[in-house]
């Protein structure tokens, strides 16, 4: 059966996914690169930068789950770009380049859709106002009997657990403090109802939680 | 050298010390026992409480950490009971029963000062309208050569975080997502600058974090 799912999302020891004061120079704000050193160090993320070496333990393992099986990918306007508000123009084409990592069709949940982004390597972004029932359906059509990942940001993947739409979700915490920002967990009481959660520690100093909806 | 020590303090995912609603049946408000299932699993605890058995696994380890080289605690009203305000009499002697398991003078923070209450078993709680630091003072006073515990709630926690006052932090990552009450980590941005956090995932689900202070 097709999953819903979240993987590789960082958050600090406080909760925040993301940071204040999203740029085109800070997609994360305040936090930097601090929520995600540790997958830099890991090689699936090594390889994607175009890189060589990178860590194969724990880390590993968890990132490199991300890559299988994901026919669809559904992330937040605030993923694809720091723009807020009706477009100014369209020369924003994602902080990826252009050969993004996805290689799948991604819809870009926003109340302000634009045309069809077809970018190298299969990536196709597609703008769509959506509740995320109705992304999801869209997300499933296109990724036929392959998964849908949930990209983020924090809005999107708090929003998909809110409407009890993921199945599958792997955190990462990182043991920082970012004081600010948009926190993952806000409205999401008892949630412990629906996931059996594990935790596992890695020697990097993040710690694992992975949450299978039961 | 004398240390200011914090054990066993459990927090939710979601980062809060304790639920909404305290009151003298529930001293953890909404969140109930969640908090603390891992402890009640533990010999330590199981001891305190007068029953036999309990887990002598990695919970237990941490739990017994707690009862070792402490001379004095510091703890904050609302650890101390579930009355707030002036005391409308004085026939509260805290949840302990009359044996309370600390076994030291205590220093309970107030700005509603009572007169001292000598329990059974070495306990003497002293009831101070004080800053952290001058409550210090006299605790490091009380214990001598032996540590400072600084047990709780969560507001009495993180003041002491934010004075920069405790140079062990140990915390328990419960995985349940409480959604309300007190969060511990408000404003304290960046105390991974001060401390060496270490992650530990156990067995039952919850996952011990250690700051060492640098």
């Amino acid at each position: 059966m097709s999953l819903v799912r979240v993987h590789n999302f960082s958050i600090s020891l406080d909760g925040f996914g993301t940071g204040e004061g999203q740029s085109a120079d800070e997609p994360f704000g305040h936090a930097g690169q601090r929520l995600h050193e540790w997958a830099f160090a890991t090689r699936t993320f090594r390889t994607q930068f175009g890189s060589d070496g990178g860590g194969r333990g724990v880390d590993e393992v968890y990132a490199a789950a991300d890559k299988t099986g994901v026919g669809a990918e559904i992330m937040g306007r605030n993923k694809f770009g720091p723009q807020r508000g009706p477009w100014e123009n369209e020369e924003w084409r994602g902080w990826w380049g252009e050969n993004p990592p996805f290689h799948t069709p991604v819809f870009v949940l926003t109340h302000h859709p634009r045309p069809d982004l077809e970018m190298a390597g299969g990536t196709t972004f597609h703008f769509i106002d959506a509740t995320p029932e109705e992304a999801l359906e869209k997300a499933r059509a296109a990724a036929g009997d392959r998964d849908v990942r949930i990209g983020g940001g924090v809005q999107t993947v708090r929003a998909f657990l809110a409407a009890d739409l993921v199945d599958h979700l792997h955190l990462v915490v990182a043991p920082i403090l970012l004081g600010r920002g948009e926190r993952l967990w806000d409205g999401l009481e008892g949630l412990e109802e629906r996931f059996d959660f594990e935790s596992v520690s890695s020697p990097t100093g993040v710690t694992h939680i992975t949450g299978t909806r039961r």
